[in-house]
């Protein structure tokens, strides 16, 4: 007979899924949990269901929204000349937090992989390049904001390839950022330097 | 308008009370969710309901079971003379991951705290005695295996003191320097109990 119910177990299981929990953490956020009592965790139990019906993607930049476009896209004062590439919706986080960019973004959904499988398909590609495209598009400089990793940078250069003909600016963040590093991880004054620093590309 | 959806600050914020879970690994967690699609969230919000609903208290030793006793107490191999107090549930999986203790547990449900306002009426403490009182009791040692921190030591002498008649062995868990450490690490209230613990060699 197993020492914990099988319902601990589960969420263990479940939150141990999740990026930065072990074993051990998972486990000390489940009895914590169970013992905070059920009020808490139907707090959690709605969240967590709230999460998956309400949070929908932007249809313009793919970054998370309550629904229709997301904040930073029907914000009349961003400035719509510039367009930050992004891997994931928690780099657009990060940026925003550390302040200074009034452009917009698009975020990719990941990074291209040959090793993971991920190719040009799976990421939202052709839809940056319908945005680029569109007759009433003002975007003049293309931000390739990619991690500083091989992946990152394959990304970087399949799309600057693929942007040669377009009549944009295409710029990647400066090297301020340590090589090895993930864009979520960097600090706030990294990022803005590494703003700060982009240099053309090709 | 605020950058993150209503219902992913909601995640986070519940995330965020668990222990060890800052601003960041919440939504690093939320955000991982989210991605990682409803099946996930689906999973996860079930089990954290099947948490509150299935996972019961033992009526014997106060740790956490599937309903009715739980696997230690139903444990006919257990030695029964024995009876390790520990201040919550995390404490005996601990001893148990540690392995060598085969004898019963009473989880108390938190450690004396009159700054906190935690009195004997709110731990498991009646039941405790109930337990040692009992006619068909074989308890002849009890293990005070409370935090060696103030708090977990007030509480160890209270149980002393009100343990003091009963016919009981009371001991409590050795003091002094962990497995591991080095010297010049352990602090020095760890190093005066580690001398007048020292114990005669060979």
């Amino acid at each position: 007979m197993p020492l914990l119910p099988r319902a601990l177990e589960l969420v263990m299981t479940e939150l141990g899924k999740l990026p930065g929990i072990g074993r051990r953490s998972a486990e000390r956020m489940a009895f914590a949990l169970l013992i905070a009592g059920s009020e808490r965790c139907d707090a959690l139990e709605k969240a967590v269901e709230r999460l998956s019906e309400e949070v929908g993607v932007c249809p313009e930049c793919g970054f998370f929204t309550d629904g229709g476009v997301c904040p930073i896209d029907s914000d009349p004062l961003r400035d719509r000349s510039l367009l930050c590439v992004v891997e994931d919706a928690m780099d657009v986080v990060a940026f925003e937090r550390a302040g200074g960019y009034r452009g917009l973004y698009q975020v990719l959904g990941g990074m291209l992989s040959p090793l993971k499988g991920v190719s040009p398909e799976d990421l939202r590609i052709a839809h940056l390049f319908d945005r680029l495209e569109r007759s009433d598009s003002r975007i003049e400089e293309v931000i390739l904001a990619t991690s500083p990793s091989v992946e990152g940078d394959a990304t970087a250069v399949y799309l600057a390839r693929e942007m040669a003909s377009l009549n944009v600016r295409l710029t990647r963040l400066g090297r301020g950022l340590p090589m090895g590093g993930s864009l979520e991880h960097a600090d706030g004054g990294t990022l803005r330097m590494a703003f700060e620093g982009r240099r053309a590309m090709g």
